[in-house]
C-alpha cells in the first residue's frame, strides 16, 4: 500500500513482507526538572495497592529511605506493599508497624536483625523469600520479582536523574545494587537530599531510567551509613581462625602472583584478609584482583602494590568511600559481580572466600540466615554466589558458641549447600569437604585436617547437643538458591510468639 | 505438594497460590578463557543462512574487521546475512563482492561511500534501511531489529571479555555504539588484536555479555582509524558560514553560563567550535556541557575552562584518545546520548548544534543521505537526534555546489524534517524556520535574515535548477524517523546503472 506520511512523501508501507508504518510527525525533545516531592513522585507513578516497591540497602542502619517512602505511603491510604529491598536493619524497626497496619503484606528481600524477629514470631500470610545479592538480581532481571516502582536513594543527583552513591555528605558508594531495578521496575523514583548541577560526576544510574528526583531533606545519617562491620576482630580466638585461613590457602597453592581473591567484611573475614595482606609481602606475591567490598584494609593492601585491581560493589568505611571518590577504578555492579543468568562475572575467577556462618552440618552445609533458635535474623549477601564461585570457599565459626553447637548433624536452615564449600575452619581444626580430594591431596603433610564429625562431636560434647526444635505448618520464610530454586523452608517455632 | 528437594529438604512447591521449584543440586561455576578463533567463535555461535550480524564503525577507514568477518562467512559457506552495521566506509568496498557473492543480501544501517554508491545502482531485494544513532540504539533495544551475532571490534579485551576501544595501538575510543548490540544480540563475539591481562582496565562491554574473544592479527589500520573529519575547513567562504553560526547563536541569547552543545566533527561544525570557544573567551562565559564527539579542539576548549563536562560518545582524534585515557571523564553510550524510548538523553538539553546538509528545501527539510543525482552515499548519523533534541538547530550549506542547487524546493530525500531545524546558515545569508516566531523575535535587529525562498532562487538563479530525476519502481533504501516511522524513500535513478 502507498499512503502519504506527515512528510508529504508517498511512501510503501509493505516491503518484501515486512510492515513499515509511516512517519506521523517531528517535534523538538526537551527535557524538564524530575525534582518534586516524594509524595508526589509516588502518585504520579501511580502508587496502588497491591504494589511491589524496591529499595536497596547501602546506607545501612543509617537509611531514612525506606521508612520515609512507607510513611508517605501510609499517608496516600495505600496497602499490601510488596517490599523488595537487597536488606533491612533494624534501623528499619518501623517496618514492622507498617506490616501491622496493613501498609506491608509480603516481602522478597534480606532480613536483618528485628523485623526478622518479628517476623520469625508473627509469619506474613506469603513467606519472606531470601536470595542472594546474584540471586536477586537474576530475579528481577528475568521478570520473578516484578518491581512496580523502584525507590532509589542516591547520595547526589542532577535534576534529570543522573544519580550516583558516591558523593555527597551520604555518601555509601556506588549504587550497584538498584542497577537492575532501574532497569527494570516500571518506574524509578531517586531519592536524595543533594540535588547537584547536571550532569552529576559519577552516575551509576542515568537519566534514561529514571522518573522521578524526590528530594528530601536527609537520605540518612552519615555517622551509621559506614557501619561497624569494618572492625577487625580483636578477639585471640578468631585470630587464630583467620590466621589459620591463610595457611590453609597457602598449603593449598593458592598465594601466588596473579591470585584472585574476595574481600568482605566481617570481623573474622576481615582478619584472614590482614594475614593474607602480610603474607603477600613476606612471599613478596602481587595478587590480580579483589572483589567485593572495599574497606581502609584491602584499599592499603592495593595501595602497597600488592593487589593490581580492585573490583567493588559496595564501600565500607569512609577511607575507602574517599579513595573511590578520587581515583573511581573498577566499580562492578551486582551483575557484573555475580548475575548467574550472565555469560560472565567477576567472582568465577575467584581463588579464594572466607566466609561466616550461624551453623554448620557434616554435610558441609551452611546456614547464615537463622539462628540456633529459629528466628531468622540475617540475610543470604554474597555468600551462595561467592562460594559456588571460589576455587576454595572457606567457612569460619567456632565449634560452639554459648550452650549451641555450631557444627551440627543437620543445619537449621540452609543457606550454602555442601556442594559447593570446600572447607570449615574452626578454632578445634580444619575440616575438608570429603569431595574436594584434590584439595586433601594438595594440602596433606602442611596442615592437619580433622573430620568434621570430630568436630561436631566436640561441639555436642561440650553443650550437650542442639536445642530440638519444634515447628509449626506456618511458613516463615524460603531460602532460594541463586538459580531460583527453593533450597529450604523456614517454619514458624513453636512457642516463639 | 511437598517434595524432597537435592539438599533433602522437604519443601512445599505451592504456596499462596506460586509455584516454587526445588532445589536441584549446585556445583561450582568456574570460567575458561573465551579467546579462539574468529571462525571457530562464528561456528560456535551457531552461524547460518539468513542471520543478521552486527557490526560498529569506530575503526571508521581502518577497519579491518567487517571485511574480515564477511570473509569468514563466505569461507563458512553461509549466505544471506543482513548486516546491521552503524556505518560502513570505503575501507569496506569488498562488501561489493560479498553481496556480488550472495553472502550478504540485506542491510540495516547506515552506508558510506563506494558500497552506497554500488546499491544505488544495484538495489539489494529489501531495501536498506537507514536509522540515526539514536533510532538505530532503540531498533535493536526494543527487538526491530533482532541481532544474531554481534561481531564487536575492541582494541584491549581480557580472555573473559571485558573489553574497550580506548587502550592499546588500535584505540578508537570508547565502543558505545555497540553497548546495546551486546546487550540484545543472541550471541557477542569481541574481535581484538590485544588480548590484555584480566581484569582490562575500561570496560564498555563487560564478560557478562560475551561469547567469545576472537583474537584477530589486526583489527584495523591506525593511520586509517583517527580519520581526516577533524580537519577544520581553511575555505574561506566555509569559515563565514561557521562564524556567523556563532553570531546566531549569542543573538538568540544562547551563548551563556551554563550552555549545553553538541561537538561533533565535520569542517564547518568544527571552524563554528573553534568560534564558539573564541566567543565564550571573549564574553568570560562557562558552558555547562559539550556533548557529541571528542576533538583536540573541543578538549582545548574544556583544558581551557571554558566548558566544564565532557559527555562522548566517540573520540575523533589521537589527541582525544590520549585525553581519555588519562582522564576518562564521562563517556556517555549511544544510548545515553539518543536513545528515543528512554526517560531522558543527554542530547534533549542541547542549546546548540550545527549540523551539515548535501540538500536543503524550502520546507526546512533536511538530506544528508542522498546526493543531487539520487545516489546515497551517507548515513544519517547523530543529524535527527540533535536536531529534535537543541533548542536552537543550525545547519550549514553554501546555496550551490557547482551546477547543483543545494537550497531546493524539495529535498531528494528528507533525512530530518523541517519541523525540528531551526535555521539554515549559508553563505548568502541566514534563513530562520518561519514556525519559529520566538527566535526571529529574538534575533531581530541582530543579524540579518533573508527568507529561504530567496536562498532557493539565488540557487536556481546560478544553476539553472536542479536536474531532473527520473526514477524506477525498485526502493534503494528508506530513511526512518528515530521512532521506527518511514520518513522517505529512496528509489532507483533511471539510468544509473
Amino acid at each position: 500500500m502507498k499512503v502519504e506520511n506527515a512528510a508529504g512523501r508517498l511512501i510503501e508501507t509493505d516491503i518484501s513482507g515486512k510492515t513499515f508504518k509511516p512517519f506521523s510527525g517531528a517535534h523538538k525533545h526537551t527535557y524538564s526538572s524530575k525534582v518534586i516531592s516524594l509524595s508526589d513522585a509516588l502518585k504520579k507513578c501511580g502508587l496502588k495497592d497491591g504494589m511491589c516497591l524496591s529499595f536497596h540497602h547501602q546506607l545501612r542502619n543509617g537509611d531514612h529511605v525506606v521508612n520515609r517512602t512507607l510513611e508517605t505511603v501510609r499517608d496516600l491510604d495505600v496497602k499490601n506493599i510488596m517490599m523488595a529491598q537487597t536488606a533491612i536493619f533494624n534501623a528499619h524497626e518501623p517496618v514492622i508497624d507498617f506490616i501491622k497496619d496493613g501498609v506491608v503484606n509480603r516481602i522478597e528481600g534480606s532480613l536483618n536483625g528485628v523485623v526478622g524477629d518479628y517476623i520469625s514470631r508473627n509469619p506474613l500470610s506469603y513467606p519472606v523469600v531470601l536470595r542472594s545479592h546474584g540471586g536477586r538480581w537474576a530475579a528481577v532481571k528475568t521478570g520473578e520479582i516484578h518491581i512496580d516502582i523502584a525507590v532509589i536513594a542516591a547520595s547526589a543527583a542532577d535534576e534529570r536523574g543522573n544519580c550516583t552513591g558516591v558523593l555527597g555528605k551520604s555518601a555509601f558508594g556506588p549504587i550497584s545494587y538498584s542497577e537492575i531495578d532501574a532497569m527494570c521496575a516500571d518506574h524509578v523514583i531517586i531519592v536524595t537530599d543533594n540535588v547537584v548541577d547536571y550532569p552529576c560526576k559519577y552516575q551509576e544510574i542515568q537519566e534514561r531510567s529514571v522518573d522521578y528526583v524526590a528530594k528530601v531533606d536527609c537520605i540518612g545519617d552519615p555517622n551509621k551509613i559506614m557501619s561497624g562491620t569494618t572492625k577487625i576482630t580483636d578477639d585471640p580466638m578468631k585470630l587464630k581462625i583467620a590466621h589459620d585461613c591463610v595457611d590453609l590457602m597457602d598449603a593449598a597453592g593458592l598465594i601466588k602472583d596473579g591470585m584472585i581473591f574476595q574481600s568482605g567484611a566481617g570481623g573474622i573475614s576481615l582478619a584472614a584478609m590482614k594475614y593474607l595482606g602480610e603474607r603477600l609481602e613476606e612471599k613478596d606475591i602481587v595478587a590480580s584482583t579483589a572483589t567485593g567490598g572495599l574497606t581502609q584494609l584491602i584499599v592499603d593492601i592495593y595501595k602497597a602494590g600488592r593487589v593490581k585491581n580492585l573490583y567493588y560493589s559496595q564501600v565500607f568505611d569512609g577511607y575507602s568511600v574517599k579513595f573511590v571518590q578520587d581515583t573511581l577504578e573498577m566499580p562492578a555492579d551486582i551483575g557484573h559481580y555475580a548475575d548467574p543468568t550472565s555469560k560472565g562475572r567477576t567472582i568465577d575467577g575467584l581463588d579464594t572466600v572466607v566466609l561466616g556462618a550461624t551453623e554448620v552440618d557434616t554435610d558441609f552445609n551452611v546456614n547464615v540466615n537463622t539462628h540456633s533458635d529459629g528466628r531468622l535474623l540475617h540475610g543470604i549477601g554474597g555468600h551462595q554466589d561467592t562460594a559456588a564461585g571460589s576455587s576454595l570457599c572457606i567457612i569460619t565459626c567456632p565449634v560452639y558458641r554459648k550452650t549451641n553447637p555450631i557444627v551440627l548433624e543437620k543445619v537449621t536452615t540452609i543457606t550454602t549447600p555442601g556442594d559447593v564449600v570446600d572447607a570449615i575452619v574452626t578454632n578445634e581444626g580444619i575440616a575438608i569437604n570429603p569431595k574436594r580430594e584434590d584439595l586433601i591431596e594438595k594440602v596433606k603433610g602442611k596442615i592437619d585436617i580433622v573430620p568434621i564429625e570430630d568436630l561436631k562431636d566436640m561441639a555436642y560434647d561440650a553443650t550437650g547437643g542442639p536445642q530440638e526444635l519444634e515447628f509449626e505448618d506456618q511458613l516463615v520464610g524460603c531460602t532460594k538458591w541463586f538459580d531460583g530454586t527453593v533450597l529450604d523452608i523456614i517454619k514458624k517455632v513453636k512457642g516463639l510468639n
